[in-house]
């Protein structure tokens, strides 16, 4: 439930307010170079007070290797890989121990596990990416030594493109005490021809998977995605020309096998759901409550997504990469 | 990869023109009452020529158990389910043995496996989902024991909703030789609260992936999915009231885990590839020539999609209710 | 819990006395030459009534290949394999649907699932090897392609060696209504060195459970096994020369990863716990009763594990093989 | 490959002389009372120096808990567990990088990984079963709050019993700068009839594979073991007698499912590969060198197994409980 991938396998563990947060990585080749600081970048990407869309904030998110790794190469063996919680002042969370915040997984964990680390959101915090981000980084590595790379961006927020007036949507919901929503988008180029196993292992459902498994994504499509129901046939199947095709509204997979087109995938994030304007919730026990949730909040999630769907795709690909090693080259 | 399912599992097997299509259920509970009977019904709704969206067609694909089911009920051991594939006319898809049809696998498995059953696509056929149904159908009668209920929808085809309007447009699309794409919704009732299992084991990931992994699906959302794209927080979060939530719009599920509220899930499927309208292509020694894909064709594949996604949503739920009780329930 | 192995995956299903037995066999690679004859005689090998130290008795057990397999090679879909149960007596069963015969599993299936088919003894009958003899013949047929060779032998019956001491002993103890245990052994070479996963995935430790897996089998040992316990290790360490070792007493493996010695491995099989002899159980109800375990059973069931055992390290090897593939070599 | 468990899942990383070793064990039920204080009892009894089978040395290991405990119990996310490994003198294993051990594993690692960390037997060392040790150990209270007890002990030391007899044949072999092998028994007790898994998940099944991917393990028996191969049906069948079996030849185990008696296992283990006598070897280059392997090593390493072999049994069990209870009981 906490373990990713086939070959290429992750294991994450940590919460918002533990003492640390990490991954171990297991099935990554041995003879990659690898140190800390091809991991950091994507974390500092990842890191709350970066880049004009998001809200200053101060957090280190350092990243140790524990194991693994042998005068600056992989062995073969796990890597695991832990960034220490900073003294957080967890009695701010105090308020929040026995009410459940709409849009949260409070109640739904509740449900669960009958127990709950309230503190940030626990598990479900946003911060148990890192985890993700630190092992997607291993992957993105090793890809990249492939000739594959990946990259996303955010493509709107709260319906609107380009980035000046994305970050005044931020801007304005904020100022009100709101959050909105937005889409980002990840692509890989260079990857070969061949990759997805049918028909469960499918590339494309491999990806959906993945992408929908982070936290406050309800939609992912791929290539053209929703855009293909409202289609004909004759306007919609890209054509296969020789040396390649003109279109790519297949985004680059056809049958769940990848075509050596790019491959391209979009997510639709939420809101934020941590609002500063007056909620109707409960308690734990059952009570209807009202609830206004303090403290500093992004007030739109989509931007820190790009790092993390960066780090999933990632470790999709390594993992199909690995598998499609493992028949026949 | 051809297993789904971590409790509940399901392994299919089969290809278009092959003797037989078929899949072993592996992690049904003992003592569940079942028979033929219990599975027949949806692989005939997923066969062609039935229902006013559908060409008609005749095809038997009656299931036989071959293991795992004793005087009516199951035995805890593997249930083997096989459709034997009539004689079909193979020979009709000699001019496809070398040209890759647009919009098809054709040239993805070519590209991964260096050969290819190329009689009706082989695996990549619609008729792979024969398994998947016939599986699928024994974890809607096991969830229906709890409760449960499944039911999927087609919400529009070529972006028109209502019966009359879509069947109009498939009419229209198969008149020129043309096909059309649409969107089908399945839906679950009776969920208890707190199915799913986070991390990446998320019950909206599992989905996600589930029916993405159906051929000619290129989205998936969760409740309002990508409209929340461009929602503020404060018009996108369910309040929690006591005794429920006055809306849906996470569509039954929060931080990966079910909320109790029906789940809600939609899929994007593209127009059938196969059309009798010239495409241009390329055959298998990569010479550019013109293609007009012959022979009876669905010109909208989405009223036979709805099924296959009742059956993957059933798989998806009886595995998560399994996974769910192992932990103390 | 009927799949095995990580790349090259079998699945199994089938009772003694249902429809059909027979396997799933995922993750084979492509363009592998394969007919029902590559597997026919390893199933012929493990029928009854084969051999000079079994008894005879009449059953076909043709295998028929349903998927996979498309103009005389694999295509890398799933092979599904089936062979057809004969109309079996199950009336002849009648007395043992209540009654639990002692050394059999027929007390533990009626713990675990609460209902069992008592036919044969159902799911743990021997016929259930079937399935794993015939996915592990087209395991063989993959290593024998890559210089690997699987073969297997009876060592001793009833504590004595050597073909007609051992026949003599099987004889006897048939003539008394009595069973005899022996020891099966199974030999590999041409296994290159690097096959195998630590920690969990050892290739001994697979190779136990693989074997120990195989019903009778009560002990498993890798080279000398359990002669090493009673050594020093001056006396037990291969000592390692220039171009290899000259003994083998690690049996292939050390550290859970091939050598390139040969891998001997060897099963503990118990008696047949089918005796006409009295020996005292209970029905399904608790009441003490006395019973005699009519119909043909081999007095002793190592000569048929030999092809069974072979079988369960083709799956092994090939698996270990698929792995070390996936990871650059 | 380093992840053990279907739903009660441990993974574990580190090497003997990298930062830390450790595991995170997944799938814990939620609401376990659980603190360090309950793991380090059993990696104080792997530590080298405790009880008088073993030689004096100084080392903490002392354990973290770095996530999924929650206000002193578990949350049911991941619980990971750290042991830092302290300042060791890597330079006395200088000598070691190019050449290979006899009886170790560090040709064999050579060969499959291209690269290895030769500092005190890198992932191979005996240090990494601390990984298992600690992870074991949550799942020894786990078992415990559902009455099962498991307990582990020396048998026998190079052929002889007792342990006075067994402590002079240590110091017999020390003395000479050799080793020696010994036997390790494990019981459970407690164990509820209709654990384990037909076909492929026999709990004597994971159990062999567990026992045998200890290190220095050669071999596993259950029950009575390899003395069946010598026995009649009618004197190893356990009658089965109202209220239990006056006998428990089987082990605990009939046809890979428990019977509710006390679960016994056996393994044999080999003398300890570290010797100080010479021995023939060669280096990295392939020639022919003699070494002696100095340093401080346990003359017998069967004692220190003892809770290693515990907690890999405990692990199966508890794996095979929550599987257990996923079906209904």
């Amino acid at each position: 439930m906490n373990t990713f991938g086939r070959l290429f396998r992750v294991t994450t563990f940590g919460e918002s307010h533990g003492p640390a947060l990490g991954a171990v990585v297991d099935g990554c080749p041995a003879r990659i170079p690898l140190a800390e600081a091809d991991i950091q970048p994507l974390l500092d990407r990842r890191r709350p007070g970066t880049g004009p869309l998001v809200s200053p904030r101060a957090e280190a998110d350092r990243v140790a290797i524990l194991s693994g790794v042998f005068e600056g190469v992989t062995t073969g063996t796990p890597i695991a890989l832990v960034v220490m919680n900073e003294q957080a002042r967890s009695s701010d969370y105090d308020a929040l121990r026995d009410v459940y915040r709409p849009g949260h997984a409070d109640i739904t964990y509740a449900a669960k596990y009958g127990v709950r680390d309230h503190r940030g959101g626990g598990r479900s915090s946003g911060r148990e990416t890192i985890g993700r981000v630190a092992a997607g980084a291993i992957a993105l590595k090793l890809l990249s030594l492939r000739g594959i790379a990946v990259a996303g961006r955010v493509v709107s927020i709260h319906g609107v493109e380009g980035e000046a007036a994305m970050v005044a949507e931020i801007a304005a919901a904020a100022a009100r005490g709101d959050s909105v929503g937005g889409i980002v988008e990840v692509v890989a180029t260079g990857v070969p021809a061949g990759l997805g196993d049918p028909v469960f292992g499918k590339l494309d459902a491999a990806i959906a998977g993945a992408l929908m498994g982070i936290g406050a994504v309800k939609g992912v499509e791929i290539g053209d995605g929703f855009a293909v129901a409202a289609r004909f046939g004759s306007e919609n199947n890209d054509p296969i020309l020789p040396g390649g095709s003109g279109s790519n509204r297949a985004g680059g997979i056809l049958g769940g096998i990848s075509t050596g087109a790019p491959i391209v995938a979009r997510c639709a994030v939420k809101p934020t759901p941590s609002i500063a304007l007056p909620q109707r919730t409960v308690d734990a026990a059952g009570e209807a409550v009202e609830i206004r949730v303090g403290g500093r909040h992004d007030p739109c999630i989509a931007p820190r997504l790009v790092p993390v769907a960066e780090a999933m795709l990632g470790l999709v690909l390594a993992d199909a990469l690995l598998l499609h090693d493992a028949y026949g080259r």
